[in-house]
């Protein structure tokens, strides 16, 4: 269902530009969804948009990917094998903040007179830059230029430039360069999805000191014991006569620039800031190692540091970007708002991940602390293919990581009284966080998630050493808890039944044989057998070490083959549909039509049970396995199941609409397509869903990067064989990305009527393009007219 | 299933008395189940049965109906319309306390050399009584002879005598009569059924002051602002020579008696302890209402009100009383503990219910804080039962106060995006107090089950006027609950669904057309129906009160009817069985044969999606349905269903071997019927659960009532037609027992050849014996043949 008129995205208040986020002016009412519009972040550390000077602030945010308290998880009524513990990412010390005072008065934004404001993120310098021109009440009329980095090259490293330039009058300027600890964590209050807010500080100083222009100051978490320290430096540029001072308190510290400014005479403050963090808390050690991250980009300066940034965002869209080129006959709307917002898109999923080398990718990336910084399934389904066809050493991080998980998830297995392994709906130590089973734990789907993504990654890269090492072991657990989780059922001829799951859509909780959870664990299981079986017969030393860490017995293989071969898919021959789950069609319908639009998204309306009562869904679901699984579907079951199930579907999820356009693209209906993907594609940058003050939606970014991908250019990848069905929505012109394949740099051109294949590293490659098989060799373009 | 080798109950520590619980030695190992077997109460005012002395003690218990504190109920994750307010009974002021002390040497059970140890519960008498012979180590023998009391004819009163005799020596004497404030209340850790603890102090003190021998003590609960008075005064009876202090702090106040003892010179101090409570908090009132019950009490005497409570019992008895006369040639074990736990269990009921005037009935009584004092559907379906045919004034109290939370339910419905109102799965107050809602709120079953009950008391009492002032408005609301959640289904053909709750069954939880629901639903639509009906044609003027209060359309009565007619009862034709839901069929088998006994119950050792996605079930569900509605069933579908779900049934919950009893006498399979009989009426006095501690199984005994009557009686009241069809087991030899029946009073006395049926009051009486209608005449026994 398209329920939104918001398809149609409200008036673009940022300028058109195909490479920047531009804010002409200052917008109080849009301050919150700016400050996550404007993030900087590298996917170990991330900053909101906040201003400079400390103010006006909706939520400031300095965020360390997995850096968390935990707490007990709290229940008034508690059942056995109830998640215990809660993860909160946290607000870390702000280091954001330079705040500036001429002739003694502070420059604050809300109230200044401004004769010029440009705020704009740069995604090609990977940098966020602001040219401000205050004219104070007494008329000095005073630049400000601002540009701050977090740094890709330097993952502990963000850099801020703070230059003001008296234009017409000399004067007395202050600036305050501060690092202000134990910020305020966000509360949710009512929206179950935010954060949780801490009542106490949770924050312990350990370690604070000033040395000449530098600052440190080291916390330790007070449940999880996890340490972090952030250092500052500061480097002074003027020919203006200046003094500092410097100090640190535990939670406070700040080194203040004294100038007495001539007219013309800029007047530059750099600020270095080093960020690092531990499991434990060896303060000492922390503040030396962000001291010497110090040292080194103080011998870099800023200008080799802005170089190298441009070099990485540079090779980043060479290998990444996606160019759409709107066609101004086919279309009255402008689609360059298309271009700038997919490029928006990629940019923030590289913030959220680029560096992302020991942990996961948090749902909000690091621009908001809604759903606590938690990683999700959307990292393996929504992010991984993106990453795995432009960075797969980014994607073979993310799989090590959750590799690195296995212990929890076996533990976790245990608590549901299960065997095998079972990887948390939620988390971010590795343990489940998910205080609500029904659209938490219930999401048993979670593990054949991984496996397919580690599927399509290994088919993509062909990485052997991933699959067996850290693959093979995860391969055996999971596919051990589909074998005890489901049985045989007699009721249904003896198929392979899995009972009391809840699939991707959260409408639906707790069901049985939910036919997305099903195909999925029938490909986990598949690829499990297989994978046993090729090592067990030709790699004997992997397979001993596989048998060592899993005490496995390659008889279980069998139950395994015949859980998967008997696999049963629930099908309504009457409707010629794929069920949902056993007891879709029996629910009570509900006219959506007549629910006004303010009482979307209906979980935050309507109680579970009323929810769950009832035909309505809040994201895509079979719909998802026909894209993740397209080669299990005919033609026709896509058609019947596609246009079945979209009149139910609320989009209350940001995951839904990107996989709904591929579908629509891939059963013709390229309009509906067009509005789905439009409806992805501007999610966050028209906050089209309403709250995008709360961070980005990175599985949405991922997804419109798949809506491109495989819906408009018709790519996939079944079983590792690249093909190509292009259907260009008739609004655009002329579509060009590059896919990386086993080591080769594929660039795909399509245009309306054609086709063009361009291999630009790596000898030859192999794929087809509508029916036609192809041979793709370096330095031929290959051409053919599209089917 | 029978599960527990505890239907052989344990060896029985208490010698067999017809009319006596008696405990002749002081067993450290027992002390929490004493406790809870030897408590005290009337419905209003409960004591556990702690010592005197103050120790040793396990959970030290004043518990008053009703009164509650209140706080905020916490989510970790939260979810639209989940309960707020969680509500718990209260540990009040603790007036038992009598310490006594011999040469300065305080009396210790613990320790004390014990020449006789005698603890008497006289369920003739109403009274707890002690007769203990001490030897100090100085050889001085002390008697000590105590009765307590909880007045049934003065709800607000108790009285303790505690009467101490040297019989070999002189001695100093001195006895501390004590009132104790804000007793720590239970704090359950894992078990999701104990109740909450506080962590800080609830109970606020308002006003305090001793006068005389007489001590006052009232508080304020902070969250719900309930108030509460405690006030003791004292009787000194001696002809030794005597002294006394008395002194009240905040939350401790005493009366301290010093007595120059001689030998065989009686002292007895008389303790009358007053409780009042109001939803407010007038300190100074509250205290001077408990004055007044207190010099009320002291101008009768201790003898008079031990008369008044003899009488009272008496008169119970006489309206209630089962005697059961085992056949010692039938068994070759001893029946007479049955007849003792019979009637313990029926003064149970007595003790919870008799005062309940402005309240409903907790889970456990006023004997332990489990379930936090909560009412629950027990109170309707389970202990209305006998009230009814015994007391129907106090089921008349009980619906009256269901129906004074009906606004509460209105409110309910409404955040449950409901029309109608449903009543709360488990209150205090009248809001929902459940946090759980797949084993909560969802058992929407609570609203027929108050109708079922509502029926059946005016059916049996033709009590018109509690059906058209309360009955009717409760009768349109709940309609209009049903007829608003469930749906003509076009699956169904057409039939009349209800999706997504959960029965009475908690191991199969959120699932659509539970059997009984919609059963239940069905008849609490048709007497909706019926009853607006009758009072549109015959009684306008109630029915214009009635369309006053809930705004009644009479076209409504058409959807109720219709959904009604066309309910959908799910039915499985090739095993021939009723099915509990439309899944359970398709349910994962389980043996739990192979499950340890130690796993028991079930939901302490396994996580509910595990439990729910088996073929278990934790109680009665289709079963009880067939006796609450057993002329809806052939006898032919009652054997096929009973034997089905029979061994899927783990008896975890105590409210189902009472319903399995009754069902297997009815499909003569008695042996069974006797095993399940034994296991429910040996419940809590055996203690074959293991945790009376907590409190008594309020609900069971009232189903201990219901299988001696309902089953071996074989009585049954369809449409308000009484029946019988004595099926009495071979072990015993005569069952006896009263029925109020439209003000007449039924006596039924049944053996194995013949039942003699007696009317003590009213003129005629139409039964129906077997399958002959009979008339029964005051003064004339009827015998007939046992069918």
């Amino acid at each position: 269902m398209i329920r939104h008129e918001t398809l149609n995205p409200p008036q673009h208040i940022y300028p058109i530009h195909p490479w920047k986020i531009i804010e002409t002016s200052f917008y109080p009412r849009f301050l919150a969804q700016t400050e996550t519009l404007f993030s900087v972040g590298n996917g170990y550390l991330g900053m909101r948009g906040n201003f400079e000077e400390g103010g006006p602030v909706d939520q400031s945010g300095t965020f360390i990917n997995g850096f968390h308290e935990t707490w007990p998880l709290v229940y008034s009524e508690k059942a056995y094998g109830f998640a215990k513990t809660g993860q909160t990412m946290l607000n870390v010390t702000d280091g954001k903040v330079l705040r500036l005072y001429v002739d003694e008065e502070p420059f604050n934004l809300s109230d200044a007179f401004l004769q010029l404001y440009c705020r704009t993120l740069d995604m090609q310098s990977g940098t966020l830059d602001r040219e401000l021109l205050w004219e104070t009440p007494s008329g000095k009329r005073v630049l400000i230029e601002t540009r701050r980095m977090v740094s890709f090259e330097h993952c502990h490293l963000a850099v801020i430039s703070y230059q003001v330039t008296l234009l017409n009058a000399e004067a007395s300027v202050v600036i305050s360069s501060e690092l202000i600890g134990n910020r305020q964590n966000q509360a949710g209050v009512e929206d179950p999805r935010q954060a949780r807010g801490f009542q106490a500080q949770v924050l312990e100083p350990q370690l604070w000191y000033a040395k000449e222009r530098r600052l440190a100051m080291s916390h330790r978490t007070l449940g999880s014991g996890m340490g972090l320290a952030c250092c500052a430096d500061h480097i002074v540029e003027t020919d203006c006569a200046f003094s500092w001072h410097s100090e640190c308190r535990e939670d406070y510290g700040k080194l203040v620039l004294s100038v007495e400014a001539r007219p013309k005479v800029p007047i530059r403050l750099v600020k270095f800031l080093a960020y690092h963090t531990a499991a434990s808390s060896p303060a000492r050690e922390l503040c030396d190692r962000a001291e010497w991250t110090l040292d080194q980009a103080m011998r870099k300066g800023l200008n080799t540091l802005l170089e190298e940034q441009r070099r990485f965002m540079a090779d980043f869209w060479r290998r990444s970007d996606l160019e759409l080129e709107g066609d101004p006959e086919a279309t009255s709307r402008p689609l360059g708002e298309i271009q700038q917002a997919m490029r928006w898109n990629l940019f923030q999923i590289l913030q959220a991940a680029a560096r992302a080398e020991r942990t996961g990718i948090p749902a909000k990336g690091l621009t908001g602390q809604t759903y606590e910084g938690h990683y999700f399934w959307d990292t393996e389904i929504y992010v991984l293919p993106f990453l795995t066809y432009t960075a797969p050493h980014i994607a073979r991080n993310l799989l090590r990581f959750r590799h690195g998980m296995l212990e929890q998830a076996r533990e976790r297995a245990r608590q549901l009284n299960q065997k095998g392994a079972l990887f948390p709906w939620r988390t971010v130590n590795g343990e489940e966080a998910s205080a609500y089973y029904a659209a938490g734990t219930a999401q048993y789907h979670i593990n054949a998630d991984i496996i397919y993504a580690l599927r399509k990654y290994v088919e993509i890269t062909d990485d052997k050493a991933l699959l067996f090492n850290e693959g093979a072991e995860m391969l055996v657990e999971t596919a051990r808890l589909w074998a005890d989780l489901g049985f045989f059922s007699q009721r249904h001829g003896g198929q392979f039944c899995i009972d009391g799951v809840t699939g991707p859509d959260e409408y639906n909780t707790v069901v049985n044989n939910n036919a997305f959870t099903n195909l999925m664990a029938q490909e986990n299981l598949r690829f499990a057998v297989q994978t046993v079986r090729l090592m067990h017969e030709n790699y004997p030393e992997h397979y001993e070490t596989l048998v060592h860490r899993t005490h496995l017995d390659i008889a279980e293989v069998e139950l395994w083959e015949k859980a998967a071969e008997n696999m049963y898919v629930p099908f309504d021959e009457k409707e010629g549909i794929h069920l949902q789950d056993d007891g879709f069609l029996d629910r009570k319908p509900w006219d959506l039509k007549k629910i006004p639009r303010s009482q979307f998204p209906l979980l935050l309306h309507f109680h579970p049970l009323v929810i769950y009562r009832h035909q309505v869904i809040k994201q895509a679901d079979v719909v998802l396995a026909m894209f993740l699984l397209g080669n299990r579907f005919t033609m026709e079951q896509k058609k019947r199941n596609f246009e079945y199930y979209d009149p139910f579907t609320t989009g209350d999820s940001s995951l839904s609409a990107c996989i709904q356009s591929i579908l629509a693209t891939e059963i013709g209906d390229t309009e509906r397509a067009m509005k789905y993907a439009r409806y992805a594609i501007l999610m966050d940058l028209a906050d089209v869903g309403g709250n995008v003050k709360d961070g980005c939606h990175i599985a949405s970014m991922g997804g419109t990067w798949m809506l491109v991908v495989y819906g408009f250019a018709g790519m996939r990848d079944y079983d590792g064989q690249l093909s190509f069905h292009p259907r260009l929505p008739r609004q655009f012109k002329r579509l060009r990305f590059p896919l990386h394949y086993r080591g080769k740099l594929l660039e795909v051109e399509i245009t309306r009527e054609a086709t063009v294949y361009e291999l630009r590293e790596g000898a030859e490659l192999s794929l087809v393009h509508g029916e036609e098989p192809l041979v793709v060799r370096k330095g031929e373009a290959v051409r053919r007219e599209n089917p």
